[in-house]
């Protein structure tokens, strides 16, 4: 199949997510998203379940190359620009965004059932843990963070960022929120300005230089 | 309908939820669960959402109960034990326990396309939150935790309990890891007992008397 067909259903499974949810999926569905027949969107993908773990492919190949670079100078500067990706996704339109982490949170729930959504799952946050605990080890080693332990507390921020997706979708909990709670939590654990801020040591991470 | 009968169906529901999760769950799943008819479930529920809801209902009460009464002399004591009593479900069964938060996490996944299922989960977050407010109001006020702000790192508690369980489901994350992070989060965060041992000021929590 050439990447752009390929590319066509993948945008057409991510508009059908949004708009029926996963439960609900049909192929039909996909179809409709494009200008395709279902019978021809079989002969690329056996089943529902073979497109969809195409598709947490696809997504996982979009995330890493959205969030791979984040802006920054130092370690903590390039954390928070990735915390930021990671709870931004690439869509503007509030109710899409709900719409599709919605979906996202119905394919977690098949995981202990579906090892193929399991694996995937567990690529993104393989991925998400090793990146913010790089940026911990190296803010450790630049001297600009406390030294944590840096798997400990790349597990912390992983899980609570897993926590604001959930709470995002079952209680409307605000994204806001939780940019704001990690922030403080990196101030604290990692930065520990107020700590030193008391001791007269530092006036604030931005005094701290790197190297 | 009898307090006998009520717990009866929602024991059913709760062992047909672990068996079959919430998507594909029938009203016959749930009768086959106990000794009566179809029929005669629909006689006291209209629909299986509605039986999902007094099921969610009678969860609230059993979940208040249970964790209502931490133990502890302290308020980081009666924390610790809080946030412990809602990370452990009732059941020592590890398959059960799995089975069961996952058909929860696809219950969360319902929230924004169902009203009442949203006001039952806004009601638990509302809980929590406020209990696991108030051990910290509680602990600053006895002079056992920095001032942080109670609301803002409650929230950040709460959201992570959530990222816990949802991780579990989804990648089998180890709940005894959640457990070790948020004790690390209290210890640095609320009780400060790193900050405080650098300074000389305090060996540990164990020093400090509340009132």
């Amino acid at each position: 199949m050439s990447d752009d067909v390929s590319t066509e259903i993948m945008t057409a499974t991510y508009r059908a997510l949004c708009e029926h949810g996963y439960a609900e999926l049909t192929m039909q569905d996909i179809a409709d998203e494009t200008d395709k027949s279902k019978a021809s969107l079989h002969y690329h993908y056996d089943s529902k379940h073979d497109l969809l773990v195409a598709f947490l492919d696809y997504l996982f190949e979009e995330f890493t190359d959205r969030v791979s670079d984040p802006a920054g100078e130092t370690p903590a500067e390039r954390l928070d620009a990735f915390v930021e990706s990671v709870l931004s996704p690439p869509t503007e339109d509030d109710d899409e965004r709900v719409a599709f982490k919605t979906a996202i949170l119905e394919l977690k729930a098949q995981a202990p059932y579906d090892d193929d959504i399991r694996e995937r799952l567990e690529a993104f946050d393989a991925f998400v843990f090793e990146r913010v605990r790089e940026y911990i080890t190296a803010g450790i080693e630049a001297g600009e963070f406390r030294t944590v332990d840096p798997a400990d507390t790349a597990r912390f921020i992983v899980t609570t960022l897993d926590g604001a997706q959930t709470k995002q979708v079952a209680v409307g909990q605000d994204i806001d929120c939780t940019r704001r709670m990690l922030r403080a939590y990196v101030d604290t654990h990692l930065v520990s300005e107020d700590c030193a801020g008391e001791n007269g040591r530092l006036d604030g991470p931005t005094e701290v230089t790197p190297e």
